[in-house]
């Protein structure tokens, strides 16, 4: 570790001592970094007002404490659906009243930080752009908090750097979010790398959140990894919940239907209070 | 999964169904794929009398219930320490009947399969033998259960088709030990896969162990990924505890000592019974 | 490959059969795709006036067809020298007007498209920007040819649908570059995949030039990997030099200095005849 | 470099200076590490006598200088084909009289490297043994000049440190194959590392050959990366031939016919001459 930290002599994200307090950032009135974890879940995509809803309330009475609302989708193929965008932002804003919890979002382009700043209450920075400076740049000065993806190949040195050009921009609201790497092995999607939490932990007082639906690309995997997550110490999970996830328009292989959420939910308290945590 | 079980139409390793019984692998007394986990613990080597009685004994008291006891090293190095060799299986007996506990022995030539299943509880092939038929196919008829850890490039599929060559031997008593893979990442020695665990009871009956201390290569990650593995379901772990390891001959900056292995069983007990299991 | 293909129906990147025709893309009067193969050369970064006049005039004397025009850095660190931006373009178009080569510029914004393309003869996408999708569609419509370089972890079928976000635009002059993808191996800074290069030829009608500087990191590499690159049939290199190597603002240790440089050029050359290209 | 070198300080396998001589191997009369590159080739099994004598002559007449004479193969699955053993042994000894080229044939286990080391002129250490450290001292002592293939994940550290396994032994004819490592790209079974060449030429004296077959998998990418591996630095090839690629028993996808052979040799000669070697 020590050599570790030399190669980053004083950055903003590192922890200066094992008692050195931690950050917590607030998405809306929800708290990330403190005792009690916090899940946000919603679809991987917002497809339609119906979809939306349906999914936000799903997501709400299971005690989910944020929304995913993602509204700019980027997709491997130009040709694959690409997200409602503006119409997208309105229906985030329409799930945020009618269930009271606040919403994240992701954000592609520098030119449209400012427009989803004004309509969220979280700044999600997509694992293909976390490199993507010029963005973390803008997003770093937008006022809101970021969640902030590790990219598919990206070390922990080189994601604690990116999260550095958030904080550069004078704000410490940024949360780090595990979402799987790229290996050689094909049963998974991506391989969910647990291994990053206990390191952030010692290297970074900022909170960590695990995504085990991207990290392992299929739906039955979701819970048992969620829960490793919660007792590798993680301070929440990020999780798609979708109300007919076999007719979803993105990814509905590895998302939750809201049974499976609430599912998800019951599965980690008892983890959650083992490793002296709540939910 | 259906794609996937097609590659391996009618294997020995394969989980026939959701209700199919799972294979309980005995090492000695101790049960490996029921409802209670088991620890193997022990240092990385075996070096002397003293050091290795020291550690038997640490292991036996905080509740460990096998005993690691490496008399063979397979070292990337020539000129590294080699392993005691015939005199450590002679101390690996010992330790057996001072502390009771059985005894899991790496085996890394076809030659030494007799002389060593004769010795110990319990054969291991290591990571760098995971594809090492010959070896595979002595020691699935050596009458000793196996122990068989995942090579580091190895993907699910391959690890399922190297235990095929134990169980084609006609034993079904092997326990597979998920220790790491080897990635782009280096904050870690190597990516500890649990993604893994879930893998593996979705496609075969074989209990499942975690290696968190080869798996990361650092000590002050060793107890969250043992509770992470616990709670993504694994059926025990195989810890190195060594009573001095700053003064190990290999690999102590990732063997906890006594205190730290009592604090581990301690830690991973209640992330056990949250997902209904026992120690 | 049929398989292969079947994930990408009807795509324009694609090559339409055997005796398909391949695409021409021009660089100002230069041609990828041709019977002979161009260099593009130049600094890591545009550093000062001194500096880039000199490296461009040391490329044109060696028989270099392009400029690397670096006036914008995607750094790791947000403390890293960033590039001169504008005063960079400015010192590109003045070692144009005095080499006459035409110039190649990475973007790293989408609002800076349009100045950049006003600017400089070709737009660079850089690695870390591979999947910046709103990137790729402004360059795509923005009237220049675009250099897009491979992602660290981008395999050949994301590459290719990125290059599609560019075709979709309108215009086919496109050069994909392979510059090394992240593996285990620690040797080298990236793991140049020329196993890319065949691959690329029976998939894709766009050219495919090398870059043996970010491909292997280290500067005693990049003849052999230049050359083994030209004989794997691609159609031109991208190549850092520096006048004063260990004095850069970055990747010192991977650039050639002038004469290095002539000594690649001279090296190339026969391996070109022997593959029945010309330089 | 010079970090690398310290952590391997006075290995057998390091070359000692930019000066120092390089070994030269002879299999057979056969010499790897001269000014002319030698070829192997060879079925990837010997499945029959009529099989691997057409396969035999049609490698001497293109041009060939050694057989791979496969009579043990380590397959991933226990039940696929394992080789002809000892009948195919006898057939590797006729094969060699009839063509009056030294045959090379890949050992498994520690036990049978006496009879395999009286019977060829050449053992092969397969990639999967790579680290099987009790079959690399058994094969350093046979007497036998050693092929030793880079394991899947091996780091070109590792692969020296398991050649200097063979060279402890005494002897120092030893081959280095670089036969593809495992990355996450899919297009190619494995990922051929070129970069591997030039490294070793500064690290050690010993021949590299270069296995395209393997390193690819794809019939189709073998004659474009074998010009490259020669054009990279490489002292020989290694190359999968089969009379009737279609119908082999394994890795047909990957061989050449006889006519395919001869098109590589007359392909790799003009690149072997522009490189300042010859055939």
């Amino acid at each position: 570790m020590a050599g570790q930290r030399r190669e980053t002599p004083g950055l903003k994200v590192e922890l200066a001592g094992e008692d050195a307090s931690r950050t917590e950032v607030r998405i809306g009135d929800v708290v990330f970094g403190a005792q009690a974890l916090a899940v946000i879940a919603g679809p991987c995509a917002i497809e339609s007002e119906e979809q939306y809803l349906q999914a936000a309330v799903a997501v709400a009475q299971a005690g989910g404490r944020c929304l995913r609302a993602a509204a700019f989708k980027p997709r491997t193929s130009p040709y694959s659906f690409q997200g409602l965008e503006l119409e997208g932002l309105r229906l985030a804003r329409m799930a945020r009243e009618v269930t009271g919890l606040p919403v994240v979002t992701e954000v592609l382009d520098t030119r449209m930080v400012e427009t989803v700043a004004e309509s969220v209450d979280c700044l999600q920075i997509g694992a293909r752009n976390m490199q993507n400076y010029e963005l973390l740049k803008e997003v770093g000065m937008s006022g809101r908090p970021a969640l902030l993806k590790r990219g598919l190949a990206a070390t922990v040195e080189e994601w604690l750097l990116a999260a550095e050009y958030l904080l550069a921009g004078g704000s410490d609201q940024v949360i780090l979010c595990e979402r799987g790497i790229r290996t050689f092995e094909t049963a998974t999607r991506n391989t969910l790398d647990l291994n990053a939490i206990p390191v952030l932990r010692e290297r970074t007082h900022l909170p960590v959140v695990v995504d085990p639906s991207h990290g392992t690309g299929r739906r039955s995997l979701v819970v048992p990894m969620a829960r490793a997550g919660v007792a590798a110490g993680c301070d929440g999970l990020i999780v798609e919940v979708h109300p007919d996830p076999d007719h979803a328009l993105s990814d509905g292989f590895q998302s939750l239907d809201a049974e499976g959420f609430r599912g998800l939910m019951e599965a980690i308290e008892p983890v959650a209070r083992a490793v002296g945590r709540s939910l």
